[in-house]
């Protein structure tokens, strides 16, 4: 009998107990609801030259005008006019896509500028470009076991999902070390074998908090025990340092770093991740990671608009200042009104609201009577208990924005009975 | 004795085995060297409205002019008007990046309106756009596992490196079945428990042979043994199908698919992959798949020129049919001369050399004195005594292309003394 005829036949799984897939569904999303977890996405389109303001386009159609507070674009560098012409320009004259993967026709001018201007800004003598820093994190991390058998890798506890998915990828060796915890470090590094190779995997901002990674004690417990050191500055690169090689570069660290991760996603407003490390490091990652080698490389216009953003922040000190101003006066005026704020001196103002129906209720309130939109944050993002809005002023939040969100905070922290300050750090 | 002490005082590494990180690198890029598979990224720019012409930059700095023959924008997309008009708006409407990920600002009405033409272009409820094809077949086969508790994944051997990665990153079952062997399917299918969820995970075109999946009758089979399938459409998607909705679409199957994975990067002609999919299953998939949450989205002005070209492509039959006939005229020229090409009726023309030193040799002759780029296709890509040239055909190359091409590569044959026809498939 033909499986055709088998299945006219209806005996389509006879004397076999089907397998309900749909009822295995409900349950992976019954469970999101029943814990409040489940997401929905906030539809908007940001208008070009009038960041961070924004249009949401609500389930029943109808628009409203709201202010983006949420979001990753922390310079506002999505609008500036030299992002925009170089990606204008390289449309013209190249199309859209790259055509290829980086090894089979997909290696172009634009991304060879892209990753010497990335190279240049962390002092090192190369950097490879991929699709996002996600995948730069996950294909270099899972990659490195492989280079350097027998790796070890040690792990902030808070590192980013990227970072945990490509150190568990391929069961190498790793020790999860307690979060910016030295000692807890300096015992697991010790208790391993002096001659192992060791690789340290850490952050300079991490941003739930927005805390800093201790990066000159890591980078010397790392030299003392012959450990090479990961930093993911996807939430300094473009921020701090001088031209904005991130923290590593503030603080005269980075040809202490070993390899640098950063996105050009975030501060740079584009799109695309990337390592910067020795030519040799580099060469053999682009050899041996699957994630870069069998992706189609990024647009040729996306390279030249990272290209130009990364060229326009080396000099652009004002932007990076304003930004820092502009985080601390929103810390300031909601430490004011005694609102529960976590303050470690970065661009990132979490408010601790510790329940995550009241979260949600306030992100929704805000979002539909006051046009502010911040999204919940929840478990299992943050430990349960310290659900937060999670606020990322940037120099296009004008003063006139910045009063609308302090006032509208007041306002439902008031309605909401919430507390004030004992939970503030 | 703090750290800085501890440095200074020339401490570090003192009675340890020193790790030679470098000699590591020196091993791992050695062996691709002494193997032949070392690769060179070859530096072109593409030409808009000039296409598959470009200029190739060497390493010494100069130029040539050169036609780009292996690349994987399969209809020349890359450069339609209505794609660079729709991204050009879009940058001009809403700047370059989106400023989040999918749940944090990052879900704009133009990855929306993406979603809504692939699911219409699918028959599916819903399509969940990823950064890559890459990232959505790695993320989509790696939760899978934990949506269906249990599950067990029948991959066929010459899956792409991006379902291998998903399918073992979790740890789940996994039966690896023999390439395209239905008999071998059946038998382990069979073989386990009847009541174990299961889902069978395949290509409809295999890019390195240009050979079809038999879809009907792994469709059939999986409906016998009640598994999910799961098609990668990533080389059919644009080509295959009177609206291009791939191979599925042209046999009358896609509604007994349950994931199609599908790219915006080849002849769509932008960059992104996604899936296709019932509602209930890109809700879970969006919902548990770390790759899909924890990244920026795509820029909008991407996700409009995907969308643009998958509308475009859902009526411009007259590409597809270019397309199809363009690689048949080129098959037939070759074989007449008597080269062993791979043929299975697909878009894709691979011509067999069986040595990785002659390959690599006759790729740089085609490019260096003919200037026509073609990469080689080398061991572990595809089998040792199977490398190749890999051809990319499509409506932008014209007829005095392919004479030169064909003339170059009877020349070329005939310098190196290699056999003809005999490997003929």
């Amino acid at each position: 009998m033909s499986l055709s005829a088998v299945l006219r036949s209806g005996m389509v799984g006879k004397g076999r107990q089907p397998v309900n897939y749909d009822t295995a569904l409900d349950t992976a999303l019954g469970r999101l609801h029943s814990e409040g977890r489940y997401r929905t996405f906030i539809d908007i389109e940001r208008r070009r030259g009038n960041f961070p303001h924004a249009v949401w386009k609500k389930p029943d159609g109808t628009e409203q005008g709201i202010t983006v507070w949420c979001g990753n674009d922390y310079l506002g560098m999505g609008q500036h006019p030299v992002v925009l012409s170089a990606m204008h320009e390289a449309l013209e004259a190249t199309g859209a896509g790259s055509g290829g993967t980086r090894n089979i026709s997909g290696t172009t001018v634009y991304h060879k500028r892209l990753e010497a201007e990335l190279s240049d800004l962390h002092g090192k003598e190369a950097a490879l470009v991929f699709t996002s820093a996600y995948i730069a994190n996950d294909a270099t991390l899972s990659t490195l076991p492989l280079l350097f058998p027998g790796l070890i890798i040690y792990s902030d506890e808070l590192n980013h999902a990227s970072m945990i998915e490509g150190i568990r990828r391929n069961g190498g060796s790793k020790r999860i070390f307690k979060h910016n915890d030295l000692k807890d470090l300096r015992a697991k590094l010790a208790a391993d074998d002096p001659a192992a190779p060791k690789l340290i995997a850490f952050e300079s901002v991490y941003s739930m908090d927005g805390d800093f990674g201790p990066i000159a004690e890591i980078v010397a417990l790392a030299e003392e025990f012959g450990a090479l050191t990961y930093l993911d500055e996807v939430h300094a690169v473009g921020m701090y340092g001088p031209r904005g090689g991130g923290v590593a570069e503030k603080l005269g660290l980075m040809d202490r770093i070993d390899i640098i991760n950063g996105t050009l996603g975030k501060a740079y407003g584009v799109m695309g991740g990337y390592i910067a490390a020795s030519a040799k490091m580099c060469d053999a990652v682009r050899s041996y990671a699957p994630g870069f080698i069998f992706t189609t490389s990024i647009p040729p216009a996306v390279a030249a608009g990272a290209a130009a953003s990364v060229r326009h922040l080396k000099t652009d000190q004002s932007l990076r200042d304003l930004h820092q101003e502009r985080a601390k006066v929103l810390k300031l005026r909601l430490k004011g009104m005694g609102l529960p704020i976590i303050d470690h001196g970065s661009h990132i103002v979490p408010v601790i609201v510790g329940d995550p129906v009241h979260t949600k209720k306030i992100s929704d309130m805000l979002l539909t009577e006051f046009g502010i939109y911040v999204q919940p944050i929840n478990y299992p993002t943050v430990p349960r208990g310290t659900e937060r809005l999670r606020f990322t002023p940037s120099p296009v939040h004008d003063p006139r924005s910045m009063d609308a969100l302090v006032h509208a905070m007041d306002a439902l922290w008031s309605h909401c009975a919430l507390n004030r300050a004992e939970m503030s750090a």
